[in-house]
């Protein structure tokens, strides 16, 4: 047996211990984790800095680099959301449904928690706490594998967490840090398909696409979010304006971020000039098409490319449409099933547009950057899905449980005429 | 681009007009299809006819055949199961939550359709039938894949649903029925995964076991059953005698018939002897460990394979425990994760059990028999899930869809202060 399937083993048992315990020995589990953490914060701090100088020698700079780094700030930010976690309701054994049948047995729908889930992530180290707080929580083990950019900072953050799961009598292989990094050894961990319940990649696409293409376990995939504004031809023009530079400009570097723009023909000549001049003032590059170049006559030209990019930047592709049915069909060819907004006066439009598109979350006349499990009310997230499986759109601790059946009867057997 | 992927990218386009059905119309279709195959029973039939002949001619026989086999009952019968989908609640659309957050965007949580689901199956023409009506009732197109005895049948099936499908104006492609059953067009078809949103394997290990090795889409596995039932020490005789047989006897070839029989030694010496009488007398035989084979002296004994054998016939492993626990850890050790039942008067030990098992269906004092889609109130079934993730259990109507949202607001932003 190799070393990642033993972990992983351990991982499954010490997952079981977990499924059974109370709310409040998890809460208290994940309050300890948060003390552990700022106890820790010098071992940890010192650690990140051995991450942040070998990834500097290495050329590693700017986003990256920053998404690499922690402070006290920031570990203190990591702290609190591992304490927020344990604030939240419990998903594990909800009732969703209950039902007596003519027959006289009664059924209830119960969450359980899924089992063991791996983690698969890049640079950030505060991934290594947010996921296994919601992952416990939940009741499942968790298997994390992270970045090598960040080995030293996720080992010194998994070891605070784990003299937790130790104080609080929790098998530590509850929570089990995968160490090495080598590609063959996250494919062998992908395939453990009896003992892995699902795998969750976060990053960018490569590291997605090769999760989804080596796995035999269940994945759910956090894609990329090519989100679209659509500004219909009734629309408020100061309200979109509003979202459109709240969607763009506050945060392009995030997946909930818009990345192309929509404009009603009715509306473009009065709109577009007015938002071309608005984002520039934020720095922000248009890439518009032919006929959107009319009313913006200095921005460059947009190609087929720029419609489908995820530009993560102070980029935005615009286009101008006949109606809502070529905004709609735009959005189903280039979109990413992530998050569309409309902007609208017209409630028959805004239903048609909410109808037509499959996207995990439509908004009407609301910001992009609600596309967040914190903002749509689910307390913390570990991710947003774009599989149209499980779970859609931001997934809270309850994504990481599932329904199934509890019978209770007096003897009730489906053939008595057999006996 | 290949055949299949062609299909199904039709069969996408087509589930995109599915999703916006109405329910009337969706249950109009549905009874549509079942007046079409109440109409085309005559070709049905000459090609089922043609289908079980050149099974004989390959020496099929037995229960096999006779899965194969329609008549005039049998296809009344899959007319009725399409009728009564159409009766089912319609699960899109559903709003299964609703929110306003303190910054007063509204949030609902909306069922819409998968998209495309893949079933591939084995000899039974029903699931032509049943798997199509469940798919389009929850608003998803579906690409059956059947087994090469079937082909003549499943072909007939599909040609009398597609009619229907014609007549209401739904592209026939919503039904795709896939005539080139070579395994490499299967593997493809497995792997497309920007247009298949689920592959759902129904038959043998084997078939399971190559679906899940292969498919580069999300699966859901309808795995083995080896179903449990634990005899407790408080367990009423009666009861518990009654539960085995109808568990055992009523209907061994089916996945939630019981196979394995775990005694508390406590009640052993009462109860084995007189359930290993009765179980005889329905031509049960028995494989029992060497504790139990104190009370019933001439049963063969049984070996590890035997605790893990979903035997799907007139066998039962028996086996001797100390106590709940151990009961509960053989279950861990050889179960399925399927169903698994407790005979008992100790509302504890009942409690116990539930939460220490993470089976899909845990049943206290009622048949194990009750495993299915139509005795827990789902109406029809697509089958019973062992993955556990997005549906654990017996998959009806709603397990075809997943939750997103939907989300309106007043021109809300998420950073107000940077506009």
């Amino acid at each position: 047996m190799s070393d990642i399937q033993q972990h992983a083993l351990q991982c499954r048992d010490a997952a079981q211990v977990l499924a059974q315990l109370s709310t409040q020995a998890k809460n208290d589990l994940l309050r300890g984790m948060a003390d552990a953490l700022l106890a820790d914060a010098d071992a940890i701090l010192a650690a990140n800095a051995r991450d942040l100088a070998a990834a500097q020698e290495k050329g590693i700079s700017g986003a990256m680099l920053d998404r690499l780094r922690l402070d006290d700030k920031r570990l203190a930010g990591i702290a609190q959301a591992v304490r927020e976690v344990a604030e939240l309701p419990d998903p594990v054994g909800l009732v969703t449904r209950e039902e007596t049948r003519p027959n006289g047995i009664r059924i209830q729908r119960v969450r359980v928690p899924l089992g063991v889930v791996a983690m698969i992530y890049e640079a950030r180290p505060n991934v290594t706490a947010d996921a296994a707080a919601l992952c416990l929580k939940a009741g499942n083990g968790v298997i994390l594998r992270g970045g090598s950019e960040a080995l030293h900072s996720n080992t010194a953050i998994a070891g605070a967490l784990k003299r937790a799961l130790r104080e609080h009598d929790v098998p530590e292989a509850a929570l089990t840090l995968v160490e090495d990094l080598r590609r063959e050894t996250m494919v062998e961990l992908l395939q453990l398909t009896d003992i892995v319940d699902l795998a969750i990649p976060r990053g960018g696409e490569g590291l997605i696409r090769f999760v989804a293409e080596h796995a035999r376990v269940p994945v759910i995939k956090h894609y990329k979010g090519v989100c679209h504004l659509f500004v219909d031809a009734s629309a408020d023009p100061e309200l979109s304006l509003r979202l459109l530079l709240d969607g763009k400009a506050s945060r392009p570097g995030v997946c909930n971020a818009l990345e192309t723009l929509l404009v009603h023909r009715d509306i473009a000549p009065s709109f577009l000039p007015q938002a071309a001049a608005a984002l520039r003032a934020r720095g922000v590059e248009l890439r518009v098409d032919d006929a959107g170049r009319a009313f913006v006559p200095h921005a460059g030209a947009a190609t087929d490319e720029d419609f489908a990019a995820e530009f993560l930047d102070l980029i935005l592709a615009v286009r101008v449409v006949g109606d809502l049915q070529e905004a709609i069909d735009h959005i189903r060819h280039y979109g990413s099933d992530h998050t569309e907004v409309i902007t609208t006066r017209d409630s028959n439009n805004a239903e048609r547009f909410v109808q037509a598109l499959r996207s995990a979350v439509v908004m009407v006349n609301a910001s992009s950057r609600f596309s967040d499990g914190g903002e749509l009310g689910l307390g913390a997230e570990i991710g947003i899905s774009t599989t149209r499986l499980h779970a859609y759109g931001p997934m809270g601790a309850e994504s990481l449980t599932v329904e199934r059946f509890v019978v209770r009867g007096e003897g009730q057997v489906r053939h008595p005429d057999l006996l």
